[in-house]
């Protein structure tokens, strides 16, 4: 069985040696102090630790089941729902004014790295419905708030996104599903949803469904498309359950992986619900919610990769196979444990410092995302806009080859279910496809979020690394193992920016075909550029007399890693997309 | 339900167009002619196709059971198992001395494809008793060969292999498992073995465990190994069954996937084994074993790819979402099919291109198996055994990235078990793990096999590829899109060598931190060797005014796909390997 221990120690170096969060002016910040954030991340952890990773396991052989129309969550979901509600971890970043603490997204963050990290078919539900609140706080009318928002943020009701259909995931503009008005401001809805987590549960009294439906006689494809919301139950004036709702799951699904959350089809039978927002507006609904959204799924990627690695390192530390090249470590022992062999070091490294790179840009986005949300910073908007397709698409990516090389680690053990690794790849994998699949955030980036203002955001990022690498240049510790090779990687993605701004003005394909290399170009230059600056904060700590002088000097050794490990990747990628669309293009689709 | 096409076209061109091989001075060859392979393998391909590719869903979805120590395989396998012998396919390159067809092994590994596409958790349990007879065969007595051969070539009695123990994986030198000598010149094994692939089943009537013990007093660790012969039923003079042998099958393992293949736990108390070959010496005799039985899990590498992405293309096909940026492909549909988006196509074109490139190596492999065996060719012998680490670590990795990037072609649709691609994903894992996991792989070829004879081999190799240009170097058609950039991969393959040469001998460590990423850059320089000499054998018979233009200019653009965009890895690997040990053994064990 794996184990988990949150690594509040390296939040804490992230929120406070570098982002230096409670100097920052953003509002709310300034409360953020070290023994304040030490407190809150302490007390998620024990949850985390204590009630959810031992759930993991269950819910993955459990799995959920249906029975006339009722799901059943696998045993214990139910228990620690209503622990995380008591603790008011629903809404620690929700307003004040409806139940929430009114903490930055920041912290909710990094809170919730320990939660999903710990079992991520649980925090779905969470995430979910904290994302559906969102939806509300920021499209609904005061009425649809007062309504929902504290019952959500109470966890005495869920919440869930209803998008795609059968015959369309990706392309939402293909949506069937009607809305038709009734005149009394409600409008029914009918239509099949499907992979809906946690579309029906019975973690909450209730479930408030936010679903994108058409209403009659509106534009065609994206343009006609509007939000509802569509309560399980029909909420009573005073908050109580009335009416049940003409709606219901129709099936769940059999997946690879996080079996502890009900995947859904959800039918509509002329289902009760109301406009959130504006009529046919409701895609633009789900534009404000997606930088949130994808960076919660961006921060999975790492938080299974976090996890998978604390156990490889385990396994590593306690498996005697073979003995040092260099010399026996452990003589009175038939042989070494495999951490002292090169290539099992090779793992953990790019195991340690992708998940540690990955956290820290994660953290980043969050505090963007704050600085957009509570001081209207267009810039952090614009970069957190630009950036957040890198987020969801390379770490999840890099999260998932995370696990892969975890399992590795353990050898034939990891392939068993015994040990958990492999309960780790399986979910992790649907952090690459959900919320967006890594090629659709690929083409996001590149075709809509580079070129925006003129490519000002992209060129506001060359700025950051170019700022920083200028403000560090005198210092040796950082020139030669990471400020020089950020520089060459920084280079890379430019000759690859500029190919696109060359090549894709001619023909789209050439930019189109590069697509997915360049997120993970970009994806490495923002790690490097992490890693230089946990570097410097680490050396910083470290000249200013920090008695854990062994945790500094192993974060700046990570960051060594990285750079001349991981960052010669950005060649390749270069390689790639210079080398255009020819290839990828060239045979008709029967001839393949 | 996933579906399956032998691709007979593509195994034909390799056996014909390439290698030529009715042409080869290697005895037996001269009877595989065009038309004769092609009978065989469309034979092949219907038992694949229709017998074991609609049970291999079946099979991850029943899995084995244990009772009272019977294993019971999944619905239908028993009856597959009938089929394949009494087709002749279990000793198709078996001596017809024993009931064999006397075969090249290379067809044995066309055909092997087939069916390890088609359902590879069945195929496991024909491949193991087929490793096991090779064993005997090499190793065994006459009385020996004479009582297991025939029964094992008909498909009566099944093989395994048992070689791990608990503590022992990868260090066999720390087996446990005692062998009495009883004086009537059999021994009493006594000890437990794990992960032993159908070490019980009830396909076959019999079967024979090959077992790796240790006989009191002989010497310590790995040179005092003996292998043996256990029986599961003691063979009477007759070949009748006899005595039940006292082993037992204590459990099987829960695992990631090939849930149709029964690991097992087996317990060994005083049963009766004997000798097999020479007293200590069982670990050279699994050496003899070992390129055949590893070059026959590279292929499932790519098998599993080659499955997994004639599903994602058949989904690519279908799949309507979006349109094409450069105009509308199905204006009379409400969106294009999903295989005009460029993202799309790459992760197509990265899975025909690696599958086919894969299937060529192997290919290569297997005829240098033959030469080595029926024509004691050293040199072959050699080359095969540089390789095959390349084989089985290289071509499994990029075997199971494909089954992943399969699985995104479908998207959401990918994560559900409906679609089966998602099996394809758990089951090529296991690959990259068994017969010596994929780090092992890369210790093997840089610490033995790389420097074996003074580099002799490594040295013929770059001479091949070589050859290979200069002979081809006046083609325009070859020379900037396949020659150049085989030229400059094998100079980074050149520089890694050196520097394992120059650093490695100060200090081994620099060698092997850089092991994976050898492995790896040895490979690409292999699979863009293949794709110049298929492009060069398809050029050749389209200047022949072969009449199926469209399957060779299609061979030569997908080799050109592969040269673009797959073979430039290999600069950033030679970075890899030349940043040498220092920031992979920066970390004392307790400071990660």
């Amino acid at each position: 069985m794996p184990t988990y221990t949150p690594p509040v120690k390296d939040q804490q170096f992230l929120l406070h040696d570098l982002f230096r969060i409670s100097e920052s002016d953003t509002p709310g910040y300034d409360e953020l102090d070290r023994d304040f954030t030490a407190a809150v991340l302490e007390e998620a952890g024990k949850i985390a630790a204590n009630v959810l990773q031992p759930l993991n396991e269950v819910g993955d052989r459990e799995g959920c089941t249906l029975e006339n129309s009722v799901v059943r969550t696998p045993t214990g979901f139910k228990e620690a729902w209503e622990q995380m509600a008591e603790g008011g971890w629903m809404g620690l970043d929700a307003s004040p004014d409806f139940g929430g603490q009114g903490m930055p997204h920041l912290l909710n963050t990094a809170t919730g790295e320990l939660f999903s990290s710990a079992n991520m078919a649980f925090q779905m539900y969470v995430g979910l419905s904290h994302g559906a609140a969102s939806a509300l706080a920021e499209h609904g009318s005061d009425e649809q708030k007062a309504t929902y928002l504290p019952k959500i943020y109470a966890g005495e009701w869920s919440g869930t996104m209803n998008l795609t259909e059968p015959h369309c995931g990706t392309d939402l503009g293909l949506i069937r599903t009607k809305a038709e008005p009734q005149g009394d401001g409600s409008h029914k809805i009918t239509g099949q949803k499907i992979w809906i987590s946690g579309g029906e549960n019975d973690l909450a009294d209730n479930i408030v469904h936010l679903v994108l439906a058409r209403i009659p006689d509106g534009p065609e494809g994206i343009k006609g498309i509007s939000l509802f919301v569509v309560p399980k139950f029909l909420p009573n004036p005073d908050g109580s359950l009335g009416e049940r709702n003409a709606l219901s799951c129709g099936g769940l699904e059999e997946k690879m992986g996080i079996h502890g959350n009900a995947t859904c089809v959800m039918n509509y039978d002329g289902a009760t619900g109301w406009l959130v927002g504006e009529m046919h507006k409701g895609m633009r609904a789900m534009f404000t919610m997606m930088n949130e959204a994808r960076l919660s799924v961006a921060l999975q990627g790492y938080t299974q990769g976090e996890v998978a690695y604390q156990n490889a390192l385990g396994f590593a530390r306690d498996r005697l196979q073979g003995r040092d090249v260099t010399g026996a470590q452990a003589p009175d022992k038939p042989a070494d444990p495999i951490i002292v062999h090169p290539d099992v070091r090779r793992g953990l490294m790019d195991q340690k410092s992708v998940t540690e790179g990955g956290r820290a840009f994660v953290y980043w986005g969050a505090q963007m995302i704050d600085r957009s949300q509570r001081m209207d910073d267009e810039e952090a908007e614009a970069m957190v806009s630009l950036l957040i397709p890198v987020m969801k698409g390379f770490l999840t990516d890099k999260g998932f080859d995370t696990c892969v090389l975890a399992q590795q680690t353990l050898g034939g053990s990891g392939f068993t279910r015994e040990w958990g690794l492999e309960q780790f790849v399986r979910d992790a994998r649907i952090a690459m496809i959900y919320e967006g699949t890594n090629g659709i955030q690929s083409l996001d980036l590149v075709g809509r979020k580079l070129p925006q203002d003129g490519g000002k955001a992209m060129m506001a990022f060359f700025e950051i690394v170019k700022t920083f690498i200028k403000e560090n240049e005198g210092d040796d510790a950082l020139k030669s193992d990471f400020l020089d090779p950020l520089k060459a990687a920084s280079k890379d993605l430019q000759a690859a920016a500029m190919y696109f701004m060359q090549e894709g003005m001619k023909n789209p394909l050439n930019a189109l075909a590069g697509s997915y290399d360049f997120m993970h170009l970009f994806g490495h230059v923002c790690l490097g550029l992490m890693w230089g600056q946990m570097a410097k904060a680490a050396g910083d700590a470290l000249a200013a007399g920090a008695s854990d002088t062994d945790f500094y000097e192993t974060k700046i050794a990570t960051g060594r890693y990285y750079m001349a490990r991981q960052l010669p990747m950005t060649g390749t990628h270069l390689a790639r997309i210079t080398s255009g669309a020819d290839t990828v293009m060239a045979l008709d689709a029967e001839r393949f």
